[in-house]
């Protein structure tokens, strides 16, 4: 037996989110297809992040067990011969039997891609949000700097998530802003909020990317962002950004580097 | 009587191409019919470049003629709330009723994107040319440079165009290739080839990209360009790169610009 850890880029324009659910084809569904049809029995795959509708990814993760002898590096090729154009595996290896690919220690990157010009892109309109507004990019580094740390989220996590106990602590390494500057009247073309964390709560990074916007048009004080994350309260925070703008872009499993 | 300019964005995918035709549905034909809509007269638009079925293009034009009052600037708002998200009037403006937007001299630029990588990115397949072959940018510049000037390129015109006796003398202003540098073993990332020029052939875009996309890779040499367009036949250039990597730029009239 042997654990295959997959590395997964999809568009998710055309699926209900990534894990296995009743109501729509998702990518988690389709992939455990391509898998069971490699190995030729019936595989489940565990994945790392439930991605939402909509939410696309540049480095998911997820595994599955199998008795076959292939090597762990050609399951990519492999997989993409059975899989649509819109998901790609886009690195495999093995992994030791014990490793999960969501209880383990991971660092994170999400990017948010935010549009700011007069006029939309259609080329663009399908992985970026369009912004009409101004947007002020010195307020909003400043209210992305205030995130960076352990922080309790729970301002930031979608009030869809009812258990009180839920442990709503994390850390952001880097919340940066990559954008070009300029006077606070110009457009800036495509900006990209990126965050950097040991893990995201439900909706985290749509409401960070949300408020952040918020901030940088002028409806939310820049300097509100300490507050925000001291009221411990979803409605203190700005709206959730929609799911197109959102792209998980990497998953590093520390202790899988330093093998 | 009014003639409007409009300068048009749009998603290629789901169209086939710019210019009515009986086959399938195309961008002219949803434009037509929201001018139509706006004016409340039935409208038929004339087209700058008729971009095959699956190029995109951020800046093509048609213009159309009206009666009524609303001023020029206007339409390109009061079209978007007519128009399918996948199909942006990014300007407009009034212009002599004696211009004509393909008999006018233009400048037109096109762009030709390469994914240059090790496995595909699904978020930019509609966009762009997945090449998994290490490509020599040296070599690519090389060739474009040959390009520039007045020539006959009856060699990049499709040979569908069966007209022996057309004009196949253009000029190219620019020929240039934006990409990062590095050794020749390494990927590139997103790549671009970026033609300026008076106009273009039935295809000549996507011929010269296939082209100089051969030359990277080493399948032609890279001072073959001289002789590809003094042989004056299509059988001497490459293969004509596919028309999801194309987009249509910009058009430029000077004479409107200088007004």
């Amino acid at each position: 037996m042997k654990r295959i850890l997959l590395k997964i880029a999809y568009d998710g324009t055309n699926y209900c989110g990534f894990q296995v659910q009743p109501n729509g084809i998702t990518v988690q569904e389709v992939l455990n297809r391509a898998v069971s049809d490699l190995t030729g029995v019936p595989t489940k795959t565990i994945g790392a992040s439930r991605t939402d509708a909509g939410v696309h990814a540049l480095g998911n993760a997820a595994v599955f067990d199998t008795d076959a002898r292939m090597d762990g590096s050609k399951y990519a090729f492999a997989l993409n011969a059975r899989l649509p154009e819109d998901i790609r595996i886009v690195g495999s290896r093995e992994v030791p039997l014990s490793f999960h690919p969501r209880y383990t220690t991971t660092v994170k990157t999400y990017e948010y891609h935010i549009l700011n010009s007069r006029f939309p892109d259609p080329t663009k309109r399908l992985y970026s949000l369009f912004c009409y507004y101004h947007l002020d990019t010195g307020k909003m580094r400043e209210a992305l700097k205030a995130l960076e740390g352990t922080h309790d989220f729970r301002s930031f996590q979608s009030s869809a998530e009812t258990r009180p106990d839920k442990n709503t602590v994390r850390t952001i390494y880097r919340a940066e802003l990559i954008s070009e500057d300029g006077p606070a009247d110009a457009f800036r073309g495509m900006m990209t909020v990126r965050l950097c964390g040991s893990g995201f709560l439900y909706n985290m990074v749509r409401i960070i990317a949300g408020t952040v916007i918020d901030i940088g048009r002028g409806k939310i004080p820049a300097d509100a962002m300490p507050g925000i994350i001291a009221a411990e309260d979803r409605g203190a925070a700005g709206p959730t950004a929609p799911p197109h703008g959102l792209v998980l872009k990497e998953i590093r499993y520390p202790e899988l580097d330093a093998e």
